[in-house]
């Protein structure tokens, strides 16, 4: 029997509600995924439950197979594989913010005036010591943002957030659970440092010349650690990769054993290179891969902007580029979204996705990828846990039971 | 209330995919199907769950409502009790084929060149003996194929296959856990003797004078026990009867307490005698039984073979039969497969079959029997374990949670 390999194409944030009668998806034009639509099956796809409202991290476990109910370790373990860094067993990883806070130490800015770059600031902070053995690894990313691991005996992810994702004062970071006190104080002590060696360096000196927010000190949140899950390969027996800008999807990936293939100019914005992903997802499929895991990201910033007509020419502009992957007829391929995000609510919303598989010798006589066709598709209504399952035994790889 | 007795009629193998737009279903001409699903609803079914490929046998105990995750002990239990033996507690099951081995014991065909008939040889695979109070019950069945019985203290089905599937050296049977030692220990010891007694038998004298392959030795797989499940009649307080060519489906229905109804000439292929199994049905269900499964297997024979026009033209036949059981306004119909067996493939597949409940007081729109119309019909996409409970609703006899 002939296996078929498999391209998830994940617009995150894909569903919307409806303006005059149509979502973004139906407003913009999209020949190619109509297509896909007409020539495969449609559906809706709770990527949770029906009323959870997905994170990107636990939506993209649970389009992966993997119950983020059971396999969720929080959200810092996944942007510091996306970053790049080695996570071990037993590390607790932090998403970061450089922030600025006033000389009473009540946070001004939590992004630092979306300061451009943080990497001459990098030493600074790396150079932090941390007592008890505990080790840290550091890392700027994109912007404002960073990631910070701690290293060392007896750490727990079961602490609060320093960052409240508002103004005023610093939260203290506690333990949520008795094993988590030594590290809340190893936070509470790094966020301290982090100001003492930030607030007299050049660039800040230089930024306060300008009237610009010192990136002056560092506020952590979304403690995670490595999440204790099969590997893809292991599960599936694909040798897969994964193709995104944003971080935490990469991370998402590899801490599943997805390779992570690069591509210049992908941005996890708008303005990303749609050609140069797509045709590097062509390319690996080409290329000995069996599972493809293509992210693109413009969707979900457009509904968190609540652009409606911004996401509406997203999706067109992601139209365009698709014809390079719709003549594999090696190929099943899976458009949908991690969760809905609604311009009318710029924020991730509980309800379903659509969702189309096409090329698996099964129609539905859906002519139209959207909200309003796919509710009406062959897959009827699924949770995203049921996805893989589906896209295995399209692809011809499913195991049979019994004889 | 007024309970009706229900007609589960399961064309094995039914579910196809697309060949220019239409699957062998769709392109069959079948006025009295479309007039069942006209009149009834519809819907998609993946017998076991979404990604796994149903065996047959597990896939009945589905539809009867029985997990196979918790119910199901290997194929040979529902094969012994399908050729009528009386399997007993304690008893390992397993399928036999009489197979050729060459002068160097490698085997050279599985099926003895598919054998017209082995009861000649029956007696000497009886008189076989074996040690420490082991008991064999061996039943010749049709063609090449044979159900052997081990019955004794101390066995166990965890144990593998003595036939491979493939030509070359027969395996050896080995313990899948420690308590399957002794049950492989006397399988090997059957598998030799068997071609001590076999190999001088008259009739493969007779055999290699006309230069066809000898029976000369058994082959045994699907090591299975009699399962543990409670009887269709006290779960659903219905009198059952099974209509069925294959064993195997027998074994399955016997396995659960049904009556099996034999009918003349019901062959488990594309000649089976379509009119006596459907009148035999009709006449179960006049003569006091509630509840009658009718199964047909000509879909699936034709699906392994890749024949994509002879699967539509058998759709066309049991099509034609049915009009015995549409007159009974005192029955549920429903038609399924319990998987699909798409030409393309030549195997079983994990894509869902179409489902249609007729006579239930309720319609959906869909007018014609096929996966595609089924795709949008009533009765959504449900699950194998999730038809018994829909067939008691629809007949008046499902029970009453709360007041």
């Amino acid at each position: 029997m002939a296996t078929k390999k498999i391209l998830l194409l994940v617009l995150d944030g894909l569903g919307d509600r409806e303006y005059e009668g149509k979502t973004p998806l139906e407003s913009a034009v999209h020949p190619n995924f109509d297509e896909l639509s007409a020539t495969g099956v449609n559906g809706l796809m709770y990527t949770l439950a029906p009323g959870v409202v997905p994170g990107s991290d636990t939506a993209h476990l649970a389009m992966f197979g993997y119950d983020p109910y059971k396999s969720y370790s929080g959200r810092g373990a996944y942007e510091a594989l996306g970053a790049g860094i080695e996570l071990r067993k037993g590390d607790v990883a932090f998403r970061c913010n450089f922030a600025t806070i006033d000389s009473s130490g009540r946070v001004v800015d939590r992004r630092a005036g979306r300061i451009e770059d943080t990497h001459p600031l990098e030493p600074l902070v790396q150079s932090i010591k941390l007592p008890g053995g505990a080790k840290l690894v550091f890392k700027s990313t994109a912007k404002h943002r960073a990631v910070l691991v701690l290293r060392g005996a007896g750490l727990s992810r079961m602490v609060s957030d320093v960052d409240s994702h508002g103004l005023g004062n610093i939260q203290k970071c506690m333990p949520l659970e008795k094993k988590g006190a030594k590290t809340a104080n190893l936070v509470n002590m790094f966020v301290k440092k982090s100001h003492d060696v930030l607030k007299d360096a050049p660039l800040n000196a230089e930024r306060r010349k300008r009237g610009l927010p010192e990136a002056n000190v560092i506020l952590l949140r979304g403690a995670g650690t490595l999440p204790a899950v099969e590997s893809f390969q292991k599960r599936y027996g694909m040798k897969s990769a994964c193709i995104a800008g944003g971080a935490m999807y990469k991370g998402v990936a590899r801490a599943l054993g997805m390779d992570i293939i690069d591509v210049k100019g992908a941005t996890a914005g708008v303005d990303t290179n749609l050609e140069g992903k797509v045709k590097a997802a062509a390319a690996a499929l080409d290329n000995n891969y069996d599972f493809v895991f293509l992210h693109i990201k413009g969707c979900d910033v457009m509904g968190h902007d609540g652009n409606f007509d911004g996401k509406t020419k997203f999706i067109d502009n992601v139209d365009r580029y698709i014809d390079h992957l719709m003549v594999r007829n090696d190929t099943v391929i899976c458009v949908t979204g991690d969760h809905s995000t609604p311009c009318e609510l710029k924020d991730h919303a509980a309800d379903p996705v659509p969702l189309l598989i096409a090329n698996c010798g099964r129609t539905d006589g859906v002519r139209m990828f959207g909200e309003k066709p796919c509710a009406s598709g062959g897959l009827g209504t699924i949770r995203g846990t049921d996805l893989m399952p589906l896209l295995m035994g399209a692809a011809n790889r499913a195991r049979m039971f019994g004889t």
